[in-house]
Order: C-alpha cells, then sequence, then structure tokens
C-alpha cells in the first residue's frame, strides 16, 4: 500500500489543529500530509474584534504558518479551495490545481448568516478574516476624516453593531474604547459619535447567565454603547438600517456579527448540511464517507439532549486534536477515539480590562474575567506555537 | 482717542507671525488685538505632505494657538470668516457675529487653483489644511484595505499626484516611502502599486536649477514614482483622470497640488485680485484703504524685474514680522518701514534622508539639503514658540 494521502482544507482552529497533531504523531512517511490555506498565516478568530476596532494590530492576531508547521512532514498549499469533488476523493483549487486525497479533513469555516435580510450581504462588514477587519478598522477611521470635511453628516459618527452575541458584544466593548482615542486623534466632539447595537432575539448574549448579561450591557453603556434588543433588523441600506420597528438609523458602518453558517462549499459538494454545517458522526465523518471528516465551523454536532453545540473556538481546537489524533491511529490500524467535547466555561471580553465569564457555576466579572481570557489566549498560544509564540503574543 | 482695535484673520503664517510681533513689540492696553482662526491650531502648512502620506502624524504638524498666544494681549476668537466689508470697517463670522476694526490684517490663505479642469473641484483631494491631510491619509490607508477585499480592484492602488511643483513633489517624497510601508502591512505585493505624477508645464519643479530637477525626479523614480511631464490633465472623474493626451488613468485618490490661489473671501470683499491675490503696496495695504493689510497667499507682490513672487512660507512668514511691527509703529504714531522679500533659498524634501535646496548660487542635494531643511525647521518653529517648541516637535 502506498502512502496515504491526508488533505487538510483551512487553517483555522479546527484544521491547523488537525495537521498539528498529525505532525506531532506521525514519523515521516507514514502520510503525505497537505494543508491548503486561503493565505499563508493562521488567524486567531476570537482576537478580531480587537483589530476590527483597531485596539490591536491585525498582524497581533495571526501567525504566519511556516512557523508552526514542520515542513518535512507537512505540505503547505497557498491556495482558495473551489469545489470538493467526495466521489472522486478530488479538491479542486481557484488556481485550477486538483489535489487528491485518501483522508479529507473539511475545515473550511464560515460565513455570514443574514437571515435572508436584504441588504446585509452588500452593504454590511463582517469580523471574519484579518482582510474584512482591517477594511473595518480603515473604514471607521475614514467616516472620522470624511466627517472633519464634511461636517454636517453626523450620519458618519454613527456605527452598527448587528447582533449582540458574543462576537458583536466583543467588538462593541473594543469601540467603546477605540472610539474616545479617535475622537481625539480627530478633534471630533465625543457627544456626536453614536454605537448601536442591534439584536432580534429577546436578550443579549443568549446562553449566558442574566446577572453576566446585565454586567455586560452595563460596562458597555458606560461606554457609550446603546442597546436595541429583541429589535429586528428589516433591511440594510447603503445609508444605513431600517428596523422592524420601522426605527431607521443612518450610518455608513453596519458590522454585521448576529451569526455565521457553514462554508457553502460544503453545501455545493453534495454533503447534507444545516445552514450550511455537516451533521458529523462521533468520528467527525461527514455521513456517507469513511474518509471525510469535518471540523470547526462546518461541523454540526450534538449534546446529550440534543441540542447542537454553538461553532466556537473551544470546540474546534477539540475536534481538531481528537481528529489529529484519530487519523494517525487509523492510518497504523488502531481504532480511533470518539469525539466528545469537554466544556471549559465561556469568556467574553468587554474593551481593556473588563470581562465577563462562565466557568462551570462560576461567573466571573471584571478584570478576573478578562484576566482569565488572557490566560486562556497564553494557552491557545501555547498549545500551537509554544512558549516562544506564547510569550510573543500576549498582551498582559 | 480709544484704544485702537486690530483684527487679523486667520492664524496661518502671515497672521500668526503678525499676531506674534504686536504681541511681542505692544504693551498692554496699546490695542486690542483679535485674532480671528477656524481652528484653536496654527498647522505648518508646508509640512502636510508628510501626515498627507502617513510618514507624520497630523498633529505633529500643528500647534495650539493657547501655547503661542498670550492671552492678557491677544483676544482669541475660534470662528470662520465669511465675508468682509471693508467699507464699514466690519467682518462677519459664519456665526452671525460682526466683528469691527480699526486696522485689519487679512491672512486667510488659499484655495486650490484648477484652473478650470473639469471634476477638479469635486474628484481630487488638496493637501490644504489639517482635516485635508487626516482624510488623504485615511483614504490611501482606506484603499489598501479595500483592495484586498476586492483583489480584481488594482485601480484602489493607483495614486495620481496632479503638479510636479513643490508641494506635488513633496508628496511623491512621502509616498515614496509610505506605500511600501503599507503594502507591508496590508500584505499587498508592491509591483501592483502605481503613483503617477503628472504636470502640464514641460519641466518638474519650475524655476528650481535643472541639475537638481533632474536629480529630484532620480530620486523620485527610485522610490517608483511615474511622472508625466508637459501632460496637462483635461478632466478628474470618480474614476481617475483623463490626460490630454487621451489617456486614461484608473485610480480612486487624486491629489491635486498644482497650484493655489487666495482665498475667495478676499475677492468677494470687492478688492481687485489676481488669481484671488490683492496686489498690495509696499507696506502690504490693499489698494484704496489706508487700514487693511494683507498678508500670505492673499498678498501678492512683485520683485524688481516686476513679476510676482510666488506664494511662499518664507515670504509670509517675513510679511507678517514686517507688519506686526509696522501696526505697532502705526499706533505709537510712527513710521512703517517697506517690505522687502528677503529669500533666503529654497529647499526642498524628497522623503526620509533626501532633499534638494538652492541657497544662493548654492546647490543642495540629498541629506545635506534634508539637514538643511530641519534646520529651517527648527529656526521656524523657535521663532513662534522658542526653545521649547522646537525641541518637542522637530524630527532629527
Amino acid at each position: 500500500m502506498s502512502t496515504p494521502k491526508i488533505l487538510i482544507l483551512g487553517a483555522g482552529y479546527g484544521g491547523l489543529l488537525t495537521t498539528l497533531q498529525l505532525q506531532k504523531k506521525l514519523n515521516y512517511n507514514e502520510a503525505e500530509i497537505t494543508l491548503v490555506n486561503k493565505h499563508n498565516y493562521h488567524y486567531i478568530t476570537t482576537w478580531l474584534h480587537e483589530p476590527a476596532a483597531g485596539t490591536a494590530s491585525a498582524d497581533h492576531a495571526r501567525v504566519n504558518l511556516e512557523k508552526l508547521l514542520n515542513q518535512d512532514k507537512v505540505q503547505f498549499v497557498k491556495g482558495t479551495v473551489q469545489s470538493i469533488q467526495p466521489e472522486e476523493q478530488s479538491v479542486t483549487l481557484e488556481s485550477g490545481d486538483v489535489l487528491t486525497y485518501d483522508y479529507l479533513v473539511i475545515g473550511l469555516g464560515s460565513e455570514p448568516e443574514t437571515f435572508g435580510i436584504e441588504g446585509l450581504k452588500e452593504h454590511a462588514f463582517s469580523i471574519r478574516s484579518i482582510n474584512a477587519v482591517r477594511h473595518i478598522r480603515e473604514h471607521i477611521e475614514y467616516m472620522f476624516s470624511k466627517y472633519k470635511n464634511e461636517p454636517h453628516r453626523t450620519d458618519y459618527l454613527t456605527f452598527v453593531v448587528g447582533g449582540a452575541g458574543f462576537t458583536g458584544i466583543e467588538f462593541c466593548g473594543e469601540l467603546g474604547d477605540r472610539l474616545p482615542e479617535l475622537c481625539q486623534e480627530f478633534d471630533v466632539d465625543p457627544e456626536l459619535v453614536k454605537v448601536y447595537c442591534i439584536e432580534a432575539a429577546p436578550s443579549a448574549l443568549p446562553g449566558f447567565d442574566p446577572e453576566l448579561v446585565q454586567y455586560a450591557m452595563d460596562v458597555l453603556e458606560r461606554k457609550g454603547i446603546e442597546f436595541k434588543i429583541g429589535t429586528p433588523i428589516k433591511q440594510c441600506t447603503p445609508d444605513g438600517v431600517l428596523l422592524a420597528t420601522g426605527e431607521e438609523i443612518k450610518s455608513k458602518t453596519v458590522v454585521w456579527a448576529a451569526g455565521v453558517r457553514g462554508n457553502s462549499i460544503v453545501e455545493k459538494a453534495g454533503f447534507e448540511v444545516m445552514r450550511g454545517r455537516v451533521k458529523v458522526d462521533e468520528y467527525l465523518r461527514a455521513p456517507g464517507y469513511e474518509n471525510v471528516f469535518v471540523v470547526g465551523d462546518c461541523a454540526l454536532i450534538f449534546n446529550e439532549e440534543g441540542r447542537p453545540y454553538p461553532p466556537t473556538a473551544q470546540i474546534a481546537v477539540q475536534e481538531g486534536e481528537t481528529l489529529g489524533e484519530n487519523l494517525a491511529a487509523l492510518i497504523r490500524g488502531e481504532l480511533p477515539q470518539k469525539f466528545v467535547p469537554h466544556l471549559q466555561g465561556t469568556l467574553a471580553s468587554l474593551g481593556k480590562g473588563e470581562g465577563i465569564g462562565q466557568v462551570g457555576s462560576k461567573k466571573l466579572f471584571g478584570s478576573t474575567a478578562a484576566m482569565m481570557k488572557k490566560a486562556s489566549d497564553l494557552r491557545y498560544l501555547y498549545k500551537i506555537g509554544g512558549v516562544g509564540l506564547a510569550l510573543k503574543k500576549v498582551k498582559l
């Protein structure tokens, strides 16, 4: 039997951790491991709200893949996946190149879920990649500079965040820190700047303890964020958003942070999906394929009560680690282990020195939560890049 | 006789130096001195090419007026002049306030001279104020961030500088330094970035020694600037510029740096002007008015051969100093002195560590010229704000 070919699509949490685990577990020549990714870097999605607001540089939230991969064990292909042909065991890149595999790992991440709201795709930003967040940051600064030359255009100083879930709330926390700095830099009266956080659901941060939700909203309101909860957005236009209440908010900056769906390439490949996510089995396999595995935002797994787990970084990392071990086992003819997520709690930042968290039954507030979040960031960096990366990247 | 009222419009070089000289020469209560300015800061116009490109912060190029003015001697009014009524000896601000005067100093600066080229006013930037240059800087960065999300739009990476005079050349020098940094920051291939410097006249830097002109062009070409000399721009559109040759350059960033005219408020006030500039007499008086003085870009003075001096910072500073002394003399019943400009040479920067200069018959190149320019900047800062300001601001 020839050397088995493992093809990993995407170097997000799931794909990267699968790759790193494989590179750790397998010896040279046990498998041909190929990692395909759009960029030559991995980015830390859960940090992107910072460079999006401009409170940290985009470089801070990414790591060059060269620094993480052992090139003797893993071949890296910089390319964008165009389609997957599971029947032919092949993947086509936008470049036209076709890659074949014995084992496929799909870790192609997410797309914004717009719930059919008109105009969102065209006119809203989303916090989804290094390029996207640099665009948001520059756009916000640009609005300040434009306002100073057209001082009647206060809509330039109005910012709309769609969604008060995890990402929306964390982004608002950073905006709350950043906008006063921009007011200072551009000589803008802070009273003129408005940030609306608009959420269709009846509460911010659904799933969080109500006391923590209240704490988060209080912190953000003190930073000037105005919440509109239980208020669906009906339409997004080049000039702002129209709410279901009939109210119109004029703004040139709408950031949509109200949910994601799996990458549409997966659905187009013929896999059965719910919101773009493949309901994988306990070994993270796509139904009907022994050799196709799905991790991260493209994978749908359920808890014991039959409720889907949300697509989080935490679970994607665990999936990648398990899958890497399992693929190594399979190649050696050993038995794979079932994937069971271990929820270690949830931490949300609310800007500098502020946060909330739920770890087991324990609730964390303020600087304690913010510190725990830093510790968790540190653990992740250590996991993927060792002490060197952790020391280089972590902001204390 | 009641205390004479001196009203100074504009805190650019001319207006500020008039004010500072008055505040130095006059004792308390010899005159009521009022300085009106749009902003509460003075900006150093000849430095604006740096923050426009993003090689220096906008704050670096401005000084808070509070730090320069003696509030016991000078009343500062933050306001925008709307009109001047010389017959009534009054000035109306946009706020509706009306200020009266016994002596008026007009130092209202310039507007871009577009020579009737269609679309320039609407679609081109100009390097004319702190707000304008912050806008240019942000716009350039924004183009890089937009390009990364629409990689077919190479027009986002094309920059057009209209005019290879002093300002155009200095701006190109900074762009040449800044754009590679932006390529790095935004992961953009430098080969895709184009800068065109387009000049209608048959030479860049008209009036400069040909050897210096050649040196400047060589330096800038090495930095990637492409010159189109003797090539008038016919039209500016939202999508770029159309040249007289028929060539179209697609660009979202056209910076017009090909000349200025005096502030149109002056012409509207009924003063006779050439390109918005008042041909003042040897005491800097507007024709027909004993008590109206004009300095800086609004004033037109001629050399012995009958050729107009270009509107430079150097001459504006000298005008302000002389006028301040003259006004103090007039108030005391002493004789004013005639204004004669003392040309101390010309220095142009070409980006970091590079420049050209002409001081008397001496030509300066490269780092010598760049150093001389720093020394000249230092002298100016010392003149307006003493050692403290000079030490704080100068970049060595």
